[in-house]
């Protein structure tokens, strides 16, 4: 039997949506649970994926015979015919592939008409202007997407028709201009492409099928699916979904409408949508007309609006979960046309997550499963200042929630570009398209003059979880001028705004932001994840104010603090420089007796914030010339010092200069001293002792690759009195902590570490002090030893360290470093967009842990670590810690904890308990 | 039973080095072999150990109990008591540990007088001035030794008797004076230690063997271990001889003499050695007294010098060695006193190998494995030009061959510091001592004034395979004026003079040298290891000159050809800085175009040198910035012409400067133009503009860590036009030599690679220009296609990047930076000898291979490279590759081949072969 490319709804496998995409098996589904769904039928991905790889791009074998015999089937359920005059069957031809990718690909409608069936659909409808309006619709429809003719062609004539008639709206527009602008619009597409337009239905069939197939590798299908990572696996090609077509347009007993089955912006539990009477569907979605809210309909057509209540209580409750549906009523009679699962921000998300958790429709593993953990970053993203008493410019609607303030651009290539640029951006457009895509991406906002809620814009910027306000009609876009205006008010290109996606908003310049806070679902939805988790979620935080932060969103301790952070303050740094510049290891300790006790507090002060969670605190790590000034500004330095003639001007103006860039602040008096002038000239000379001093060390300390260089360990046993005082300085804290009865879980790791014999000479030192304090307070210190695992012989060996320590801690950033042999700050720079552009890498691997390579090493370490240390607590601490599916991965390989950076950690609790309960998924 | 702590020569097993050290085994295998040794025994590496472990360093209990039992069997044997004044027993107490360290440790002789034995020895041997001379010289020695006493406190009472004698020999003192100068001695020692010199003879016994013991842990024995990479495996504590006293200095009867069994020098079968007359071997050790050749012997005493040859035959029957043997003829009588392994240089060490296998002494098995594959490299050392017209300043002993020029230094510290700091240094002293070494190991040879060819500084420098002339008595060294006098020439320290090991002369001045050339005896023997070794052996060049000089060395082919090297060449480095600055792809391929024939005709060139052999040509590897100066460079150029004020004298003085230090000699004309004005003036234009493009360039190409930056197959992708240019030229001559009928065996490999993207990306490439240079000559191209593998990445990828190459070859530099996270440049200078002084690591991983890490990452990537690619051709092209025990690791890892720089050539064949033949000692 030759193999079958086309299936009715009434008889494909709903489940089974990389044959027949998410659209057609969602129909398939729809039609088979008892909805109201006009006849149809879906060509399968397969059909596509043939077509694709056809160097002739023709349809496979039989594909058009199948669908002459699903026509027919719909033909007897319609009771139409299709290209026939007598009730002609006209269908809407749609893309749908296995991942929702709204907006992407391409869709047609009314096909069916032409010279013949037209008449035989008026006599059938008895409503000639519609009929007109369907037909002028399809030729355009037609003609860009299937014949690649642009729309200003269209439109000209259009708007020409319109003034002339004088008329604003589309729907004033009278028969005969219908037919003129149809009969301009064949004429368009003769001129155009050269040849009439297609009468043969089924020609016009197998060129709009074609043309769907061929939008999967169209650009913006690409695009998009390289921004979502969507891979072959996930997506391979599109279905083609052939689908009557019913008419919100015969009439005022007519509309179309879109719906949410809860409200999409902030997730509550009620009827939200809109609608537009006598409307074609794309007439709500492109917002070319102000739809409706849906509540309008409960008195303006009750009846409908009853059984539009039952069609979102029989999705919910079939799909278990917020859907997006569309849906048209053709006089009269109420057709859903699709659903898909509702793409929400993450507020929504969560909110939907814990109340139909209450409403008893899912159970918890749902909740926590149904968010993308990324997405929880739009609810730590600022909000405007309730108390910034700033006047609203314009009010549009509230399209998608959050603040965003930035520089108006007006079209999305230039919104790219300086996006990329690393500028802020509030994209301002009429209306969004989907070619508009790219600048979405770069942009912090998105502002339109026309369209709802559902808007192109409004629709895309929600899932990016950008804010949006769209449909500022008050606004007047004028790309040609690089302006907008509002009322009296010019908006220059570049000039800065603030929107406030939450209220609709729209302001001039820049208005005070808060930080965003927690919702209370959110809390208890995290707590639900935490339940659900086996690895812990801890902070990267270095100072007792970022500890409380971490604290404040759900840390559970923190996995790292870097000690050199502390060693970088402004009251620390010249003492630090002192202890570079000694040339002998007495004069470096009398400047580490100094840091000694500053240390100490900083360690009394984190430990006591995060009691009784554990805080793992690393040894210096950096090499010691990042606590110097460069070689190039020293040199400047010292040619202006040494330039100055000695006079009030000239040592005041370096003095002044200096305040600005001297990273040393303490070598520059706030106040000028009174006999200046010796004063000055002898500070001057004191300063360029100083620098000269600083410079010959700059040099003395010069690396070629410093990422390989003088740090981490290999400076704590070049100069053991560093780490000698930071180990009595963390041990005196505990210390400090056990007399005040303070319960704390203390931790110290040695980074950089490449072999055992370094760890065993660090831990001689820890052995030493320990007793000291002990002794010296009288109590015993609990504490545990780590290491970092961040170099890749340490992998290799890690049998052997874990006979030396408490825990690993990879550190995934150095380590993928090391592994690729790239350093990051040049990648970045350099080739890796390249890369990523070109497909060798896929991700970004110092974002996204690169488990086959990285991965690999880490995976031998757990089991090499744990083979002589049974039980090793292991756990990650490099920015790929936070990245959900590097989680996952952490999850896999059984790792106790991630450390993440504070905000990434409710992303990071979520992401850890789906890795736990998607555990059996994969198997 | 306890433990038994002591064995007598004629019971101990004389194949257990580890317990009684080298010597007493030997001696335990000489006296069961029959030779005439002198009655003795030993005391155990063990009794040792535990002595040196003891907090109190007591001997253990029941060791100086079996010490009286064993020395009461020696009073039976020679009928002579011990502490008795009736025909007292004298004895030496010498060191000797598992591995030879010679001079290393302490010995102590005469041991067992007093002033009661004294009396009974004048009475048995009726010598009064031979006991006198033995006692003084016991009470030195064992002042010395055992008490810690400097010789200078003896030498001033000697040199002062001498003096008021007026005498110059020692052998000329008489009884008094030599009664004298014990009695002084016996002051010397109450002044320094505050106690008499003990009497009972025991407890000169007990002091002596702690001694011995202490000198274990001494830091001259510390240090020489650690040069010498003796682990305690190797030889743990060191066993204690207690031997019979012979004399060699009772009368003219007697003499004392040391041996080779063949010529130490030339490896000639030839006997070989001196002696002295009325001597204690001493004497001859520490060169005191200038001894005969043996050859005098034969008419001085021929009935002994027939002893002498018997004894000399049965040792090399016996031991299958050249020895190095120690006899005493007392009144007569030949006694073997010791014989060890002889230690040569290499050319004698070669020599003998394959005469001793042409005697049918050896098989060529054993010829392979006696020679340390290192010590080759003395081969390769320089030799005086036979030509060079140069007048010797000075003769000396021939003592160990080779030339060397270099600055002369009179101490071993400052022979140490300067020789670090890098300069070329001779050191020059009156006679060495084993406290020198650390002055040895950093001077590039050796000259003394005084000692002969088995002097301290002529068996050392041997052994190191350095250069040494000894005994040129002509030179009087004056340490502490830092000169040194032949007759009316001065030589300041500082001075640079040249030693010819070879022949004893000694010139002013650096002398021409000439590169040494391979013998015979080494060709034979090489021919024997290839047999042999399973490994392959390549070398590493980059033009054709250097791959001939491999094919002398006996390259099986070249492993590694860094195209690089060719960019960087004079005529070349120009257009490359063209290609660079070039902004557009296009212009960047104007520029290669025309290296493209340049580097076909090298290619062409390197393919019919080796041929048929195979060559491996690496694509470019370092960062673009590598050929362009440095920002320092081209700011300090550009200030210079900008400061030019268009004079003939400045334009003069900038190009007649830039001639040095212009990196693009072409922009230079050599001679200066005739109407210099304009023309200077245009040029010096013409170069600011460059200068200041070039700027750009540095500053748009600078890395933070260059090691991990844009460089290998990353620059092939971002620039594929350079990489197809390399390909092009590679394959143009593969097909160039394949027209000419050339057999040859081309290889093409990649850097840096990471992932298998990169290999495949870099393949198509390969197979697009594979098809146009295959039609364009009407030939099928023969080559293989392969990749560096010195990313750790790429190991974790094996599986997958074998399925896309022919070989892997690994580049263990790059990969032990990567795996270390060590900067070679940064760690060499900062860190690593730090890190191998504190025993963290005991070699420097980018000499030897890390076989615990790096080669761990190697066994794994062979592992999994060969699963899904059986077979795989794999190899090293890392400096390590050179290394005798990185070789062998490789042997084991199942490698096809190693390729090293063409000098470590020889080396790598010899130890591969070793590796072979050793493969199943380990098991």
């Amino acid at each position: 039997m030759a193999k079958q490319y086309v299936y009715l709804y009434n008889d494909g496998d709903g489940k089974n949506k990389h044959l027949l995409g998410g659209k057609g098996a969602n129909l398939c589904e729809m039609t088979q649970i008892g909805l109201n769904v006009p006849p149809g039928f879906v060509i399968t991905t397969e059909a596509c994926l043939n077509y694709l790889s056809d160097s002739d791009r023709k349809l496979t074998t039989g594909v058009m015979n199948e669908v002459k015999q699903n026509i027919q089937a719909i033909e007897q359920a319609t009771q139409k015919n299709f290209g026939s005059p007598d009730n002609p069957l006209l269908v809407s031809v749609r893309s749908g592939s296995a991942m929702s990718m709204p907006g992407m690909m391409d869709t047609i409608l009314n096909l069916g008409l032409n010279s013949e069936t037209l008449p035989g659909l008026v006599k059938a409808t008895n409503d000639e202007r519609f009929c007109y309006d369907a037909y002028r619709r399809f030729i355009q429809l037609f003609g860009k997407v299937a014949l690649n003719i642009s729309d200003e062609h269209f439109d000209e004539h259009f708007d020409a028709v319109k003034k002339q008639a004088n008329v604003k709206e589309d729907v004033d527009l009278g028969v005969d201009e219908l037919k003129e602008i149809s009969e301009l619009f064949l004429i368009v597409v003769k001129e155009q492409t050269g040849k009439p337009f297609p009468e043969d239905v089924y020609e016009q069939l197998e060129i709009a099928i074609k043309a769907v197939f061929n939008s999967w590798s169209g650009k913006r299908a690409i695009d998009y699916r390289r921004e979502f990572k969507i891979t072959k696996d996930m997506a391979d090609g599109t279905a083609v979904n052939i689908v009557t077509m019913v008419f919100g347009n015969m009439g005022n007993d007519c509309a179309t409408g879109v719906g949410f089955s809860r409200n999409a912006g902030t997730g509550e539990n009620e009827m939200y949508g809109e609608y537009l009477v006598n409307a074609q569907g794309e007439d709500v979605v492109a917002g070319i007309r102000t739809p409706k809210a849906i509540q309008e309909m409960e008195t303006e057509m009750p009846d409908l609006y009853k059984q539009l209540v039952e069609l979102r209580n029989k999705l919910e409750n079939h799909y278990k979960e917020v859907q997006d549906y569309e849906y048209t009523i053709e006089k009269g009679i109420l057709y859903c046309l699709q659903t898909r699962n509702g793409k929400m921000n993450a507020a929504a998300m969560v909110r939907t997550s814990v109340e139909m958790v209450n409403e008893g429709l899912i159970d918890k593993k749902q909740a926590l499963c149904r968010i993308v953990p990324d997405s929880l970053e739009q609810l730590l993203h600022p909000r405007l200042d309730p108390n910034a008493k700033a006047e609203s410019l314009v009010r549009g609607l509230a399209a998608s929630p959050g603040a965003a303030c930035g520089k108006c651009i007006f079209d999305a290539d230039r919104a790219e570009l300086l996006g990329t640029a690393g500028e802020n951006i509030i994209l301002v457009r009429e209306e969004t398209k989907p070619e508009d895509i790219h600048g979405f991406f770069k942009s912090k906002g998105i502002l339109t003059s026309r369209g709802g809620k559902t808007s192109h814009a409004a629709v895309v910027a929600r899932g990016m979880g950008k804010a949006c306000v769209a449909g500022a009609e008050g606004i007047s876009v004028d790309v040609k001028a690089r302006q907008a205006s509002v009322g009296e008010h010019i908006i220059n290109e570049g000039d800065v705004i603030t929107i406030n996606g939450s209220t609709g908003d729209v302001y001039l310049g820049e208005i005070p932001t808060l930080e965003p806070e927690f919702s209370e679902e959110l809390k208890i939805l995290l707590s639900w994840a935490d339940k659900e988790a086996r690895l812990q979620v801890m902070a990267n935080a270095d100072t007792p104010e970022a500890a409380e932060k971490a604290v404040e969103y759900g840390a559970m301790g923190i996995g790292l603090c870097r000690t050199e952070r502390m060693f970088n303050d402004v009251d620390r740094l010249p003492i630090v420089v002192d202890m570079i510049l000694a040339n002998t290891k007495e004069a470096r300790e009398v400047a580490l007796d100094t840091l000694l006790p500053i240390q100490r507090d900083d360690f009394i002060s984190l430990f006591k914030t995060l009691a009784p969670r554990p805080v793992t605190v690393r040894l210096l790590d950096p090499p010691l010339h990042e606590f110097l000034p460069s070689e190039m500004q020293l040199i400047d330095e010292l040619a202006s010092l040494r330039q100055l003639s000695g006079t009030v001007n000239g040592v005041a103006n370096l003095l002044s200069s200096m305040r600005f860039t001297n990273p040393n602040p303490q070598d520059v008096p706030s106040l000028l001293p009174a006999p200046f002038n010796e004063m000055g000239e002898q500070m001057v000379n004191e300063l360029i002792a100083k620098k000269e001093l600083m410079l010959k060390k700059v040099r003395e300390l010069y690396e070629v690759n410093p990422m390989l260089g003088h740090r981490g360990v290999r400076l704590g046993i070049s100069y053991p009195e560093i780490y000698t005082m930071q180990i009595r300085a963390i041990l005196e804290a505990v210390a400090e902590c056990a007399k005040q009865g303070i319960e704390i879980q203390p931790e110290m790791m040695v980074p950089q570490v490449a072999t055992a014999e370094e760890l065993k000479y660090v831990k001689k030192i820890v052995d030493k002090t320990q007793k000291e304090v002990e002794s010296h307070y009288g109590i015993k210190l609990n504490f545990k030893f780590g290491t970092m695992i961040e170099v890749v012989r340490a992998c290799m060996r890690a049998e052997h360290l874990a006979e030396v320590v408490e825990f690993f801690s990879f550190g995934t950033n150095d380590l993928s470093q090391a592994a690729f042999s790239f350093s990051r700050e040049d990648a970045e720079n350099k080739f890796l967009p390249l890369y990523n552009d070109s497909g060798i890498l896929q991700d970004n691997p110092f974002e996204v842990l690169d488990t086959k390579g990285v991965g690999q090493l880490m995976k031998m370490t757990v089991e090499w670590g744990r083979k002589s240390h049974p039980g090793l607590k292991i756990g990650i601490c490099g920015e790929q810690g936070g990245h959900p599916s590097s989680i996952k991965f952490c999850h896999e390989l059984d790792l106790n904890y991630v450390s993440c950076s504070a905000p990434r950690v409710p992303i990071a609790r979520l992401a850890a308990a789906q890795a736990k309960l998607q555990e059996n998924d994969d198997t």
